[in-house]
């Protein structure tokens, strides 16, 4: 069971480690960390991960998981990176995403026609490549599943886990996270924030 | 702002990353990844993560952050890690740990006297530094802060924000890394999870 996350300079380091935490407890789970060039990858805010592959050394993987973050406006014009993406959909069972990494799969051309989600200030980019924004935290279509911002890696991985391993197997990987969420606020959708912040948070991500 | 996360090998990557996605989001912090040994530092599973400074280069922090993982027990032996934390913590605003790393604190001495809290399975072992487990998710004593397993970083870290910065600050990064949690389960603590995956964890963890 070969799931890789392929990185790139600017990812959001929690995208990341979020499903990595779930799916790296898949029984014989091999979690390869990848890139363009492997090595040492900065991601947002200075934390630094070792890709320890080439992805053109991968020519396969039973899951992969895209990430977001501030460095997805290049990635999405790395066209090794995009193509490697539409290369191994072809041999994976579930190609998935956290945040701005559906605007990954969407420049694969993985998204067209579908229900897909992202971080919610990417609502609009999503249909540039044929897809429909959906204010959903996880939105499974077919064997492409995408997560809502940041932190809904978690929340995606362990439905994909139950889904894979049966919902008693991901119920215990649950409960060895610890993830019984108490979050000190009601404000992590925009539903829930207010306007001020979601102006705010519009103008640290948009720029 | 400096805010130190002080690896070793074998920390668990998302008692790390949790929290240094909502704390790298402070005003004008500096977060710092360190290791006894600078260099990459790999936790459970393979993922490895860059340590770009020595500890004992480290005399002052803000805050620092202590993580916990199946590394948690030689790094309690560690002379060079545990008088790192003791000295640190005199220069600190705020000393505080993710699951098995209140076990460090303690083996530091920080935690005597005080209610902490831990990853669930360590309830036993925090009395042996002089500490009294509460199965809370956060606890603040003082200036000292200790969450429980792994996913609860997040909630701590969010909690600590508002303390620094205000509600209205700590709400915006809670929109920002859309931190809405959405479970498919509700198995997250031993409260909520089967006697079956409770044993199950308890056995992978305490091996």
């Amino acid at each position: 069971m070969r799931i890789v996350f392929p990185l790139y300079p600017g990812f959001t380091s929690l995208d990341v480690i979020g499903p990595y935490e779930v799916l790296s407890r898949l029984p014989e789970a091999e979690a390869v960390f990848a890139a363009v060039r492997p090595g040492p990858v900065t991601g947002e805010g200075g934390v630094t991960v070792t890709a320890t592959h080439a992805l053109a050394d991968l020519t396969e993987a039973d899951i992969i998981v895209v990430p977001g973050g501030p460095g997805t406006r290049e990635a999405v014009s790395d066209a090794a990176y995009v193509a490697w993406l539409k290369a191994i959909d072809a041999t994976t069972t579930w190609t998935t995403s956290v945040c701005g990494g559906s605007l990954l799969l969407g420049a694969a051309g993985l998204l067209t026609g579908l229900e897909a989600t992202s971080h919610w200030t990417a609502a609009d980019l999503l249909p540039v490549f044929g897809a429909t924004f959906t204010l959903q935290r996880v939105v499974f279509q077919g064997k492409v599943v995408t997560a809502a911002g940041v932190s809904s890696g978690i929340d995606m991985a362990l439905a994909l886990f139950a889904r894979i391993e049966g919902d008693d197997a991901a119920q215990t990987v649950q409960l060895h996270i610890e993830y019984d969420p108490q979050p000190p606020f009601d404000h992590g959708s925009p539903a829930k924030a207010t306007p001020d912040q979601i102006q705010r948070v519009r103008k640290l991500v948009m720029g």
